[in-house]
């Protein structure tokens, strides 16, 4: 007997007939031998209309009370699920956060799991109950409710695989896996069956349309083997499993991109000890987040500094910027809104020379004019003009033949 | 310093707006050197959304998981509520029923309060805060969620006030008060200043609508002082108070109705030992609530046996009693779903004889026949044809000289 932890997401509990599909379907998982864990967002639409109430009362909502508004979502869901897994004939009972003891951190509304005591769950499940848990939801040591943050249900399907010792996770949403690229601006993008922990964490924003890259951090740690897979039809989707599990890996597993960053650069600044901490210390007291930072070093003692911010950031950090270039003294500075960082992806790359190049190659064939570069044991990032950005991911994919079924390393 | 409970029903927190309004009405009281605790009912309309998807996903919904799902309807409001507090600048924080430990029995959508631990909304009292906590719901010790059924926030509004040894317990509401009585079909109903919980509980009819009746009974055992007023005005309601804090009782308090009721006769039955326990038990034993019961002796050995059960029973009671009927050798039975029941209440009748005089005079004068006749010590009710009910009020109102306030007894 296996236990198989299944979360559906907040578009496969959308309405009533959707919640039936999904308990049918997790009944007829349970069917075969199976002990059954569910993990449910709130239905689509329920946390936006939440949010929206929330600001008509506060100007900006107080979190531990957005807490308590937000995770009455996933109440709702679990209890319509429980009830028609019932109807359906099969015992079944609903659990929230603070039932399973998901013990987090304070943080409000981006809490941090800290223990799951996973005591109750198993005597339900050896009683023969499917055990229905509220994603995203968890309570502080005090008794307060707390929610997980954004894709927060992938996460607490994941400890709970983790904490339950599951065989699985299974992860249902309404795209059919992890894919090559994203196949609305690459036609011949190819789901892929099997995928590493690392390689789906470099892939975060393709993954993140489909799994929380959070959860996927966690499945790494406690080796939960993940399948992401469509809530709408019955095919396997993609398998994210530690290395060993992978016989062949590709050479480059995926190509993405990401149009959410903005770039910054200080020309010819002091090239002195300090410099760097000078610059990015008033950022991150601002709270924003810096990706990428490149420093090139000039002839004499200028050197440039480049870097990357998130792009609704951008205004911020360049008032911030323009104290900072008078006070480190640099010659000038300047910003750009309009860029995307293109990555390719793949474990298969670290044994492997000449990926970077093929890259470069690739991307100057099409004319593109690389901005900044930055690699990392498994992934190569070029920023690049914005408005190339499909053009780049349509022929980095060709050219690393993506489209092609199992292309395993040295063929 | 006092402490005040208030609690505001479905109808004053129906939108954002509304919320608002009670957030501000809560604070104006507050800064009044008054401690606040707020217990609120779901927006008005979201239980029945919740029942309505219930029957999409179960046809007779499981009980706990009703529980679960009604529940997360107060979570919404008390959360929006004190995020409107602090928008208006008062600390203010929420709380669940299992958060206060509002410990109930595991009868499931009915819950009875058992305990209540008033140690951590003292706590918060004292450091200045306002509580808002959520109406209706409670904890069983096993943890799970239970919900007090109809009228449940009110009853969760008399136990805090009871816990915490409150000064008064508001009960807003979308009327402004008790009324001698209604005022939908007699124009001289007046609003009661004061009036003491046993002619509050027999007076349940009317205080139906404003005042769910197990609250009554509750502030009555713990001596909590309510008040029944309107939320959209500054007017006093009515006072629902011990008898020795009411000067001068009224003679009668009100005139209610009910037509909620069918009206059952066995005729000719054999007047044996035993022939009352033959009638009742299939009754009882089917789970319908028998109000009044009338026997009456004829000439003989023969006795007639009249009694009401609720209008929505009567079907099932009938087929129930044509079984009876042959068991115990009845000549006849007959019934009749078309009755009401109309009484006058109130406590000064304790010490006053010719009120029940007064109230046959008054319905033979109007030509109404009485079919049953029952009393208590405070109360007196007829039953009579259904479409005598609004010309049977209305006399009473007017005999009764109810138009005219403060009439005391002896005068």
């Amino acid at each position: 007997m296996a236990l198989i932890v299944q979360k559906f997401g907040g578009t496969s509990v959308a309405d009533p007939e959707k919640i039936k599909a999904v308990a049918r379907r997790v009944i007829e998982c349970g069917k075969q031998d199976n002990q059954m864990v569910v993990v449910l967002s709130a239905m689509s639409g329920e946390t936006n209309r939440f949010v929206d109430l929330a600001h008509q009362m506060q100007a900006i909502p107080d979190p531990r009370e957005m807490d308590v508004l937000l995770s009455s979502g996933e109440q709702v869901t679990i209890a319509l699920f429980a009830m028609a897994a019932k109807e359906a004939g099969y015992d079944c009972v609903s659990l929230l956060g603070d039932q399973v003891k998901i013990q987090t951190d304070t943080m409000h509304t981006k809490a941090r799991i800290k223990s799951i005591n996973a005591e109750l769950i198993t005597g339900h499940l050896n009683s023969g109950k499917i055990v229905v848990v509220a994603g995203f939801q968890g309570v502080t040591e005090k008794g307060d409710i707390t929610t997980l943050g954004r894709g927060g249900s992938d996460t607490t399907a994941v400890a709970l695989a983790a904490a339950l010792k599951a065989d699985q996770c299974e992860i249902f949403t309404d795209v059919d896996g992890v894919y090559t690229t994203d196949p609305n601006i690459c036609t011949s993008a190819r789901k892929i069956d099997r995928i590493t922990y690392d390689e789906m964490l470099e892939l975060a924003s393709l993954g993140a349309k489909v799994l929380d890259i959070r959860s996927v951090g966690l499945a790494k740690r406690y080796k939960v083997p993940l399948h992401v897979r469509s809530t709408f039809t019955d095919t396997e989707g993609t398998w994210v499993v530690e290395e060993d599990k992978i016989m062949e890996s590709m050479l480059v597993s995926g190509v993405t991109y990401n149009k959410n960053e903005a770039r910054i650069t200080f020309s010819k600044i002091p090239d002195t000890p300090g410099i760097a901490s000078k610059i990015f210390i008033p950022i991150s007291d601002a709270g924003i987040i810096v990706d990428m930072i490149i420093q090139n070093t000039r002839a004499g003692e200028m050197t440039d500094m480049t870097f990357t911010v998130p792009r609704t950031d951008y205004e911020m950090a360049m008032k911030i910027v323009e104290k900072t270039a008078k006070e480190v003294g640099a010659e000038s500075f300047s910003g750009d809104p309009h860029i995307a960082k293109v990555s390719v992806v793949g474990v298969g790359m670290r044994n492997h020379s000449g990926i970077a190049t093929t890259m470069f190659h690739i991307l100057s064939r099409e004319n593109i004019n690389i901005m900044m570069i930055s690699t990392s044991e498994i992934k190569i990032s070029c920023v690049i003009e914005e408005k190339y950005t499909e053009l780049a991911v349509r022929a980095l994919h060709d050219a690393f033949e993506l489209a092609k079924e199992n292309l395993p390393i040295g063929e």
